[in-house]
């Protein structure tokens, strides 16, 4: 089946940022097979034809790291630093999980990330109590896309860990081309101060294995660059590349804490960069110099992390902050203009978390792609300025329609793939079971 | 006319903070006669009741600090520094303005203030070609409350020059008590590098004869402190005081580069800030020291700029990422909890404009307040933690209903006072007209 969809304001975030006013994007098996101006429409033969009405088109949102399984836990935790904040109410919290709470939680976030214009997304499972099964096909059904991670943490006795990674592994190996090839799989050891360096080698030998990324916290704290200093005498970079995990592709969280030798290390070794400003402003960890990330020719790619430091997964918020604060941080507005934050959310994102085939509008690539309908708001008014708009003044909450892989999950904001007065009411309920 | 809205979850943001599950609000005569738990309930006599069906009930926000006249000029001049994009994009444009523009780019200012749930701004008209008295009728019509100015420049001939004193002094006087009392008027010199010594001086004596506050842009970047170090051997702080101005009430735009002596004057003379965080990043002006700020005991409101250098009015993202920088600045997540920047976004932000009937929701404070259902929305779930929901997860996409002085001007989303599509219209039709 053969769709064209007509009339758009399309950007396709291709490498040299084409976008087309009145432009037209045809799809077919899932994938786009043309965007662009509409000359040769008369040419093409389509079974179906729907008219975007000038809305504004872009590909979908790509959040290259977050924790669903935390969602039921927004609220829950503010205002407070990264060590006790995990030690107080993350891990005490996440161990009273039931694999009923887990599901509901990743619904709702996955809800969520649908409505405001996500398609794509890297995630960690933690996993206290959580049966990732149950969890990875709740998301299959949704119709999302993403790359998931069962985490490594060295904790409990030698069995636990050997239990933990087992189920590491056997998880990225069951699912790394899962819900039509939608779902790809990483070896995620959490950080480099909750493993130890043996848990590292293991996942390094786990990714290498079983040929999948590597996803881990690294470099988020002057606390953590001093613990690891102390600890393995070497800074966190260094004293994981000695464990091999940045022998295979590697995208790390954070990254707020880095030197220029590091920097050049990981363009030498690609490894990517998941940039979260929310989360490590509201953690108190700092701004990473994304800046300095991007002249050093680092994939960086734009995230959320998860909504207990956040406590959204708005990423058109997150992705406007990413650029407001390099301009602030170097006190020089010309920083990440508008063109090159938009690239981060979607193609460059894509290609940091091991998804080539999306986060673009073109020929062969997936039809995930999401439309804004700027006409009745009025702050996207005067309309003309459509690219400033979807960086400096859209919000999750105007996204319209969103298709992955050409099937449409989100029609005039409402969700076609989830019950979400299901998910809301049983989010409500199971909170209540959790307690401090 | 009594009326009681029952059943809400009411945020009084009074000085003790307190809120009420299941609360109720009474309003007679555009004034909350009441606001606290259902106790009291049966023995009051109302005209009407409205059930709030548990939504969640704020005070209005308060902007405290706008160009409204720049609306219209939204994603103009992106990722510009302050001085280029000053003298390349806002006033080469402004200058083109006719009263139909001016008037325009207010409506549709406005309209999305309040639809965000703004119920309060403090604006700086810029003179060129506006006709103040056409602005300000229309956004009286809207309903809305503010405090207004007509902006001086020492620009043009000395005759300009008067001219332009003259109007700003016509403005204050007849516009003071305005609209009901709903608005009030400052004497706004734009800033200590575009106004001379002796203009200063002429609105100092001016707000002085006519008892009202002041308002003027200052210590917005490290390179006004230079230049007026510079032209007259002081930092602005200081060189402004000597004109005479701080010894009115009066309001700082910005306030990004201060020192400890500079926080300590402000607080001797009561010199309040409006904080716009957006604006400071996007412009490369770098962060305000807000914690210092208000450690000092100086009132600090939060405000947008216009939305040139935003591109939004969006309160709510604004308080969030004011709470936000000064976690992330100071590497400590406990900075400026949620409590303290909900304040600072109402109660505190009315007292910084000499509005203190107003931001605040008890009895003998005007009916202005906001509301937002969090029923069917996955991105405030679960809805327990509102308190943490309204700084972490809420957007100005959020708001339900907003009434100022007990009448409803947003229901269900829509602007009860504006034509909300004449409005769209006219803005894109007449941005046209303008050419950089």
């Amino acid at each position: 089946m053969k769709t064209a969809y007509t009339n758009g304001t399309i950007f396709t975030m291709d490498a040299a940022n084409e976008w087309y006013k009145n432009g037209i994007i045809i799809t077919e098996d899932g994938r786009i097979v043309y965007a662009g101006p509409p000359n040769d429409f008369e040419q093409q033969s389509v079974d179906e034809t729907i008219d975007l009405k000038g809305k504004w088109v872009l590909p979908g949102l790509v959040n290259t790291h977050s924790h669903i399984l935390m969602t039921i836990l927004r609220g829950t935790g503010d205002d407070m630093n990264l060590k006790p904040w995990l030690e107080q109410r993350v891990w005490p919290l996440e161990q009273q999980f039931t694999p009923e709470i887990g599901t509901a939680s990743a619904r709702l976030g996955v809800l969520e990330m649908l409505k405001s214009g996500t398609t794509t997304f890297s995630d960690m499972f933690n996993p206290n109590g959580i049966d990732s099964d149950e969890v990875i096909h709740a998301i299959a059904d949704s119709g999302i896309r993403g790359a998931f991670s069962h985490t490594v943490f060295s904790a409990g006795s030698e069995a636990d860990q050997r239990a933990n990674l087992n189920e590491a592994e056997r998880f990225a190996k069951t699912y790394r081309s899962f819900a039509d090839g939608r779902f790809t799989t990483m070896i995620a050891p959490h950080s480099p101060y909750t493993c130890t360096p043996k848990a590292l080698e293991e996942c390094a030998r786990l990714a290498k294995e079983n040929k999948v990324m590597a996803h881990i916290h690294v470099a988020e704290t002057d606390g953590e660059i001093e613990e690891i200093l102390t600890r393995y005498g070497a800074r966190p970079i260094e004293h994981i590349r000695r464990s091999g995990l940045f022998d295979v592709p590697a995208i790390m969280a954070h990254g707020v804490v880095l030197n220029d030798e590091e920097r050049a290390f990981m363009k030498e070794r690609d490894i990517r960069v998941a940039h979260n400003p929310v989360s490590n402003l509201k953690l108190g960890s700092g701004v990473a110099d994304v800046a300095a990330l991007r002249e050093a020719d680092v994939k960086v790619g734009i995230a959320t992390d998860g909504v207990m430091s956040n406590n959204n997964f708005d990423m058109f918020e997150e992705l406007r902050l990413a650029a407001l604060l390099q301009k602030g941080t170097y006190k020089d507005a010309t920083r990440l203009p508008a063109e090159e934050i938009l690239a981060m959310a979607t193609r460059i994102g894509a290609e940091a978390v091991g998804m080539k085939h999306t986060g673009c509008l073109k020929s062969g690539r997936c039809a995930d792609f999401i439309t804004i309908d700027p006409s009745d708001k009025p702050h996207l008014q005067p309309a003309a300025e459509a690219c400033s708009h979807l960086v400096y003044a859209v919000s999750g909450k105007d996204v319209c329609d969103v298709y992955v892989e050409g099937r449409q999950l989100v029609k005039d904001g409402q969700c076609l793939t989830m019950d979400e007065e299901k998910i809301i009411a049983d989010a409500n309920r199971l909170r209540k079971q959790l307690e401090i």
